[in-house]
C-alpha cells in the first residue's frame, strides 16, 4: 500500500535513468512515475503501480491530497548532475598565455610575460572576495543551466593562509547565489608559492600547521586534496598532508598519476581516500589498492583534451576491478578552462571510450561517491535528495552523443523546481 | 567630414575585432566606435575621431539626429559569426549507433540495427517538412544564441529528387524562423542511395539531369557540393557533378581529402570552386591549385575530434601559400553531432594549433569567403552588412581559450538588434 498523502510533486508519463549504483543501462525504468515529498524522492516505479485513486480523474480531492501531478510527456528524468572536481574560483584568466603558446612563443617568453599558475595565484590573491565571487558566478551559472545540482570547488590559487581561506569562503558564498550544493576541498598543496621556492617542506609546515587548523576551525572544507606529481609535491610530502587531514578527520582526495606513476593513488588508498583524480598513468597495483579502499577514480577528459595528452586512463583495468569511474570538468584556468559538463559526457565517450551509461554514472552516482555523498545524491532512489533533471530526449545516450543543444527541460534541487 | 545625419545606432567605448581580410591580430581597433545605418556599417574608427558635435552632451538634438548612442563599456565587437559548413537539417539521430559502437558491437551488428547514413536517409525521407523544421530549429537556435548570423546548410540525406528538394525548402524556411542568413548547398552527391547500389552513374544521372535542373528552376540552392572519397564518389564522378553545376552557373564546394588524397581539391580548383572542405590529406600541389583559384580551405575540427582522426590538415602549408582557412561545425548526425561554433574555435586552436586570430577569422571573414560573401559579410568594414556581435570579454583570445560560459552580450543582424 503506497501512502501518497504527503507527496508534493508527482511526475507521471516519464522514463527514469535511476543510475542506481553499479547498474548497467542507466538503471532505467520506462513508463514510470516519481514522487517528491519534503525535498526527498518519496516513491518511484512503473506508473502502472501507482494507486488507482491517485490518478483517477473523478477521485475527490482529499484522496489526492495536494499533490501537483506533472505530465513528463515521455521525457527522461535523471539525477541532478554532479561535477565532482573543479577549481572554478580563481582570479584573472590565461587567455594571453594560451594565445602566446599558439603564436609559437617560447616557455621563457611566456614565463617572462607572467604566464603559468603563478599568474593565477597573483590574480587570485589580488582579487577581493566580491571580485572572485563575481567572476566565478557565470561559470557556476553555466553548469547550473546544464542541470548540475552539486559542484565540488577546490582552493589552491591562494597558497597562503589568508587567500586559501578567501577562496573557500567565496566557494561557500556561491551556494547562496544559486540553488547548487557546494562541497569545498582544501588544496593548499596545489603548487609551491614563489615565496617558498626550493622550500616545499617549509610551505607544507604552513599548509599543515596553520592553514588546515584554521580551515577546520572555521568549517570551510569538506575534504583535503594534494597535487602529487613531478611538477607538484612528492609522495613523501603528500603523505605529510594526508596525515594532517587524517588528524582532523577530513576525507582525502588526490591529483595523482596524471603525468607519471608516483604511487599516489596507492598511498591515498592507505588513508581510505574518497578519490584519486586524473590517473592516466595509474597501474594495476594502484587500481587494486583503490578498489580495496572503496575509492572512486575521477576521470578528467577536459584536461586530457586541452593538454593534448595521449596516455589514456586505464579504463579496461578500472572496469576489470570494478572501480567506480566519475567524470568531472576539472574547470580551471590553466589546463581545462571548460565549464560544460555535457561536453565532458561527450569527451568521456569519444576520447575515453566510456559507454554512455558509464559516462552518465560518472556525473551522477559516482560523482556523488567521489564526494562522499553516495547515500544521499546521484541516484533516483527512495529517500535520496530530490535533485532531479528532466531532459527532452528520447533515450539517455542522446545526452552523450550530441552536443550544443541543451536538452534540459526542468531542474529540481531538494524537491524545489529551480529551472 | 563625417556625415552622421543618417546614423541609427552608434557604439562608443568599444574595441573592434574588424577581421579585415588577411589581417593578423584580429584587425583590432581599440577605444573605438562603430555606427550603423540602414542595416550597414556606416562608419568605424577611433572614438576620438568622432565629430565633437555628435558626442557633446550639450549639443542640440538636430545635430545628433536620432542616433541611438550605446556605451559598449570596453567590451569587444566582432562580425556576426558564420558557420559555413553544416548539415543541420536531418531526420532522427544516431545516438543508438553511437552507443552500440561504444558497447563494442560490430560493424555488422550496427548495420543490422539500421545504423549508418542509411538510417539518416530513411528518417529524413520519412519526416515531413514540418517535422524536419521542428528538429532543425533547436540546432539553429543554439548557433544563433552563440552569435551566429549566417549559416550554410547542405542537402544530402534525401538522395532522391523529392527529398533533396524537401531538405532545401526546410533550410529556406528556417530563415523565416530566426534572424539568421541561410545559404543553401545542394549535396545530392553525398552518398549512394541503396536503390542505386552498384550504379553510381545511374544515380548521378538523376542528380545532374533531374534534381539539379529542378533545384535551379525553383532557386533552392546557392552552391553545389560533392563528397569525393573512397567511400563517396570518385574523381571522375565528381567531375560530372561539377560540370553540371558549372552549366547552371552555380558555385562549387567539395568534401575532399578527408580520408585520403584523391585530388578533388585540385579538380575543384579547375572549376574556380569556393572551397574545399575537411582536407586532412591535402598535399602541397592541391594547396597551390587552391591558392591560384582563390579558394578557401574549410577546416572541420568537430569531425576530426568525433572520428578521433590523427592526420592533421596541412596548416603550415596552407599558411605558407596563404590559403584562407575557414572553420565550421560540420553539424551532422554521423560524424559531428555538434551544434556549437564556440567549441570549434577552441578545437581549431587546441587540436589544429591555429592562433586565436586565425580561428576567429575562420568563422568571420573566411567563413564569408567560403560562401561567396566576402564582399558583404564577415568583417567590420564600412558598407558591410551590420551583422555584429558584442562580447563581454577583455581580449578576443578569450573567445577561443575558454569554453562553457557564453560571453555574447548583444547581437545585430542587418543592423537590427536580435539578442
Ligand atoms: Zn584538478
Ligand atoms: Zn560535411
Amino acid at each position: 500500500m503506497i501512502n501518497f498523502k504527503h507527496w508534493q510533486t508527482l511526475y507521471i508519463n516519464v522514463n527514469l535513468a535511476t543510475m542506481t549504483d553499479g547498474s548497467k543501462s542507466y538503471g532505467e525504468i520506462t513508463q514510470a512515475a516519481l514522487a517528491i515529498s519534503d525535498g526527498k524522492i518519496a516513491w518511484l516505479g512503473k506508473e502502472s503501480d501507482l494507486p488507482n485513486a491517485l490518478l483517477a480523474k473523478d477521485s475527490n480531492s482529499s484522496s489526492q491530497g495536494s499533490v501537483d501531478i506533472i505530465d513528463g510527456k515521455g521525457q527522461w528524468l535523471t539525477p541532478g548532475l554532479i561535477d565532482c572536481h573543479t577549481h572554478l574560483v580563481y582570479g584573472g584568466n590565461r587567455a594571453n598565455e594560451f594565445e602566446m603558446r599558439l603564436q609559437g612563443k617560447s616557455y621563457q617568453e611566456i614565463a617572462n610575460a607572467g604566464g603559468g599558475i603563478v599568474s593565477t595565484v597573483a590574480a587570485t590573491r589580488k582579487a577581493s572576495e566580491q571580485e572572485l565571487l563575481a567572476s566565478a558566478l557565470p561559470r557556476l551559472t553555466a553548469l547550473h543551466q546544464q542541470g548540475v545540482t552539486t559542484v565540488e570547488i577546490k582552493s589552491g590559487y591562494g597558497l597562503d593562509t589568508v587567500n586559501e581561506i578567501k577562496m573557500l569562503k567565496v566557494a561557500g558564498l556561491l551556494a547562496a547565489e544559486l540553488p547548487v550544493t557546494i562541497k569545498r576541498t582544501f588544496l593548499g598543496a596545489h603548487a609551491l608559492p614563489t615565496e617558498y621556492k626550493d622550500n616545499a617542506d617549509g610551505y607544507l609546515d604552513v599548509v599543515c600547521n596553520e592553514m588546515l587548523p584554521q580551515i577546520v576551525k572555521e568549517n570551510l572544507a569538506d575534504a583535503v586534496d594534494v597535487f602529487c606529481e613531478g611538477i607538484g609535491f612528492t609522495l613523501e610530502q603528500t603523505k605529510r598532508v594526508f596525515d594532517a587531514a587524517q588528524a582532523h578527520n577530513l576525507p582525502i582526495k588526490v591529483h595523482a598519476e596524471q603525468l607519471s606513476n608516483l604511487g599516489a593513488s596507492e598511498l591515498a588508498a592507505n588513508y581510505d581516500a574518497l578519490s584519486s583524480d586524473h590517473i592516466e598513468f595509474l597501474d594495476e597495483a594502484g587500481i587494486i589498492a583503490m578498489k580495496q579502499a572503496g575509492m572512486t577514480a575521477v576521470l578528467l577528459p577536459g584536461a586530457f583534451y586541452f593538454l593534448r595528452e595521449t596516455q589514456l586512463p586505464p579504463i579496461d583495468l578500472l572496469r576489470k576491478h570494478q572501480v567506480p569511474m566519475a567524470i568531472a570538468t576539472d574547470a580551471n584556468p590553466g589546463t581545462s578552462p571548460i565549464h560544460n559538463i555535457h561536453l565532458m559526457l561527450n569527451m568521456a565517450c569519444t576520447l575515453f571510450r566510456l559507454t554512455p551509461s558509464e559516462a552518465l554514472a560518472g556525473i551522477t552516482c559516482y560523482g556523488a561517491k567521489a564526494l562522499g555523498l553516495a547515500e544521499s545524491k546521484g541516484q533516483l532512489a527512495i529517500g535520496y535528495d530530490a535533485d532531479i533533471a528532466l531532459w527532452n530526449i528520447a533515450q539517455p545516450a542522446e545526452l552523450c552523443y550530441q552536443f550544443g543543444v541543451n536538452p534540459l527541460a526542468a531542474l529540481y534541487q531538494a524537491g524545489k523546481r529551480v529551472i
